[in-house]
C-alpha cells in the first residue's frame, strides 16, 4: 500500500519594502505554495516573483485570498457577507491568475487565509460563497480547507475537487476541530510528537484528540507555517520523516 | 464608403460606500467600457456589478489599470519603473479577468487610467512594459492608447492590436499631442465644435491644431469622460450625431 | 424649567474624488460635528475643509474615529483588541487635532463611528480602552456614547465628561438598547413619531420601548444621520420642532 | 571652542506583521528619532511603541511625514500640490502628536521622508507649504531639512527654527546638492572616509565636492539610515568617532 500526501505553505507574504518568510528555501520541501494576493499581504512584485520561484521549484501554485486587512495581516475576524466573500475571492484569484498566465503556467489550487479560512471553516454560507467563486473562475481549481470543515463540504457540493488539510503542530478536539489558540494546549511544541501525529494522520487517517480518544479525519495536505523562524527546519524535518515512514510527499493532484 | 468608430467610457469607479458615475445609463451610448480595477478606483463589488451591466448592454469589456493612488484617483504622476508598470498592469487585468471569467465572458481591451495613461503616452519604456504585460496575460486583448502615442507604438511592436484614441472635447497641438489642461484653450467647450471635430477625425482622420494647421491622426475610438455631470448628455449627443453623419458606432473589434 | 439638548451629525466623510453628504447645509441645524479621521472615511483635505466649515458655523468639533476599513465604511464588525482600540483612537484624535490646532481652535468631543461605536457599546474592555485613549490625549474632551452603554460607563469611570446619545428615528428595547437593524421594527419611519419620541426623551428622559413600557434614559445629544438623502430635511425639522417644544438646541458644553 | 551636533535616524517603520529596523538598539546612539506616521510606513501600534522607546532613551521625538505610498515606502516621487503637502503634513504631525501627548511628552521636530523630503529640497512652493503646516500646528517645532535646501529657507522665512542636515555617507556636488543615487559615486562606501567627511562638516562646516573643491555647508544634524543591516554598527562608530574628535553629540535643541 502506498501513502501520499501534499505539503503546503503560505508564501509571497512580503509587501513593498517589507520582507517576510524564507520562500526560496522552504519551496524545496513543500509541494503546494499558497501565494498571498495583495489583500492581507503580498503585492504585485512579490506575486510575480513568487510565481516564478514556485515554477522553478516545480511546486503547485495556489491563490491565497485573505480579508482586506493589511494592518492586521488578515488575522482579525471581520463580519463580511457571503456576497463579499465571493467578490474578495474572485478578485484575488484573478489577480494571481494574471501572473500565472503571464508565465504560461496553470494555477492548481485556492486556500483562504487566516481569519477568512477560520470563519469559512464554521460558516456554511461563507463556505458556499467561496466555493462558488472558485468554481466560477475555474472549475479545475482544487479547494483547500480544514479537514471536516464546512469549506470542504461546500467545495464537494459545488463540484470542486477538495483537499482536506491537517496540521502537524496543532492539537485536535473530539469533534475534529482544532483546539483554539487561546487554550494552553493548542500547540504540539514537541517536534517528534508533531511528526508522529502527522504520520499517523496520513497513514491511518486518525488523530488522538485532547480528550483522549481517537477520531478519524481525512489528511490530503499538511500545512506548514512559513512565518515562524523555525519554519524552514520544520519543513525539512517533516518532509524527511514522512519519506522515511514510507509516505510519498507529492503534489495534491497526485494525492486526490 | 463606410465609417466606423468605437466610443469608450471609464466605468465602475465607485468605491465602498461611495458612488460615482451613471454607468447604467451611459452604457446605452458607448461600445467599450473601461472598468476600474481597484487601484485608483473601483472595488470587487463594483467590478462584478459593472461587468454584468456591460454584458447586459452588449458593451465590450476592458480593464482600466491605474496607479495605486486611491486618494488621488490615479491622477497624480508617480515615478514608477517599467517593471512596476508591468506588475501593476498584470495584477489589475487579472483581477478584472476573474469577474469576466466568472460571468463566462471574454475581456476585449485594456486602457490605462489617468496619470498612468499620460505617463505612458510619452515614455517608450513604460509603454513597452504595459504592452508586454497585456500581451503576456492575453495576446488577444486590444490595447487602447492616445492616437500617435508611445503606447500605440509599443502595442504594435509587441504584436497587439491597438486602438488609437481621440478626444472630442480636447484641442490638439501641431505635433498631435493634446493641449495640456493647464492651458486656457485645452478644452473645446462648445458642444457643436466638439462634435464637428470628432466627426472630421473619424471621417477624414484629420484635426485642426490650435496652431491653425491640419494634422493627420488615426481615430479608432472616441473617449467620453464619465465622471462629469454632463457625461450622459454628451454621450447621447455624440452617438446620435455620429450616426447622423453616416458613422457606424460599433465595437472596436469591428473597427480594427 | 429649561430643557437643553445638543444635536450631532457625522461629517467630513468625503474621500479623494468621492463626495458624500451635504455638510455645509446640515451644519446650520446641528451643534456638534463628528468629523471622520481617514480610517473609515475622510482624508486630510476633507478634514481641513470640514474643520473650517464647523468653525464658521460655530459648531462643536469632534473626532470621529472608526475601524480601518475604508472599503466597508467602518460598518463591519472587526475583532480588535482593547490595545488596538486605544491606538486607533489616539491616532485619529491626534490627526484631527492637527487641523483644529492649525486653525487656532479647540476640539470639543470624540464619538466612535459605526461598528466601532456599536462594539464599544456592549464591550467594557473596548470602552475602557477608548475612554483612556481620549483621556490620555486630552482630559477636557467630552466622550459621546449610546445612552446607557458601556462607553458612557467607561467614560465616567475614567474621569471624562460624557454625553449620552439618543436616536430620534430608532426604536428602543426594554433594556435600553436599540432594536437591531435586522428587525423589521428597528426604525421609526414616521417623522412625527420620531420627533415626538425625541422631544419626550429630552423633556422627560423617557422612551416607550417596543415591548410597550416606558424606560428611563439620559438624553444629552441627538444623533442625525448625515448620509441619507433626507438628512437635511430631517435636521431642519427636528431642530425647529425642538425649539417649538421649548427645548434649547445648544452645544453639548452647555447641556452637561 | 566646542562643537556640537545632533544625530537623527528614521524610526518606527514597522507595519502590522512586518518588522523593520533595530530601533531599540540604534536609539542608544542617536539624539533625534524621526518616527513614521502611517503614510509611507508605521502604524498606530508602532508609533506608540516607538514614542515610548524614544522617551526611555531620552531621544528627541520628531514626526516623519511621508507621501501616501505604503507600497513604495514613500520613495517614489508623486506630483502633489503645495496644498496637498500642507494637508499631509498637518495630518501626520497631528497623528504622532496624539501619542506624544498620551505619554505626557513634547514633540521636538519634523522631518519629511524620502521622496517628500527630496521634492521639497528643490521646490520652494512645496517647502513653504510644509513649513506653514509645521508652524500652524506648533511654532515651537524644529524643521529638519537638507543643508542649503529650499526647505531650510522656507522654514527660516516662516519663523521656525531649522536644523540643517548633512549625510555622512553621501557625496556632494559643487552646488551643495547630494550626488544622485543613480550616479556610481553617490555613496562613500569607505566608513573611515564617511566619518572623516562628517567630522569635517561639523567642525569646519565644509565638505569636499566630487568636483574636487571645498564648499561650505551648515551641519546641525547628521542623518543615519536605519533600514540598512549595517545601520547599528555605523551609528555606534560615528557616535564614538565624533566624541573622540571632540564633538559633543547632543539633542538638536542644544545645537541650535
Amino acid at each position: 500500500m502506498t501513502f501520499q500526501v501534499d505539503i503546503n505553505c503560505d508564501m509571497g507574504e512580503s509587501f513593498g519594502a517589507y520582507s517576510m518568510g524564507r520562500d526560496a528555501e522552504i519551496l524545496d520541501y513543500v509541494t503546494s505554495a499558497n501565494i498571498a494576493c495583495g489583500f492581507h499581504a503580498g503585492d504585485p512584485p512579490t506575486m510575480r516573483k513568487t510565481v516564478k520561484l514556485a515554477l522553478e521549484k516545480n511546486v503547485g501554485i495556489g491563490a491565497h485570498p485573505g480579508l482586506q486587512d493589511l494592518a492586521g495581516f488578515g488575522r482579525r475576524t471581520m463580519n463580511i457577507s457571503p456576497r463579499e466573500a465571493y467578490e474578495l475571492t474572485v478578485y484575488q484569484i484573478g489577480a494571481l491568475a494574471g501572473f500565472v498566465k503571464a508565465e504560461g503556467a496553470q494555477m492548481q489550487h485556492v486556500k483562504a487565509h487566516g481569519a477568512f479560512y477560520n470563519m469559512a471553516a464554521k460558516d456554511a454560507s461563507l463556505s458556499e460563497a467561496i466555493a462558488e467563486a472558485v468554481y466560477d473562475v475555474d472549475p479545475q481549481l482544487i479547494l483547500f480547507g480544514l479537514s471536516g470543515s464546512e469549506l470542504i463540504k461546500a467545495g464537494n457540493k459545488t463540484g470542486l475537487r477538495t483537499a482536506s488539510e491537517v496540521f502537524a503542530d496543532r492539537t485536535y478536539q473530539q469533534d475534529g476541530s482544532l483546539t483554539s489558540r487561546s487554550e494552553p494546549n493548542a500547540l504540539l511544541t514537541n517536534t517528534e510528537a508533531a511528526i508522529n501525529q502527522v504520520i499517523r494522520m496520513v497513514k491511518e487517517q486518525k488523530v488522538h484528540s485532547v480528550q483522549g480518544l481517537d477520531i478519524g479525519l481525512q489528511a490530503d495536505t499538511i500545512c506548514i507555517h512559513g512565518d515562524k523562524p523555525t519554519a524552514l527546519d520544520f519543513a525539512m524535518h517533516i518532509s524527511a520523516s514522512l519519506k522515511e515512514a514510507g509516505v510519498d510527499v507529492t503534489k495534491i493532484r497526485d494525492v486526490l
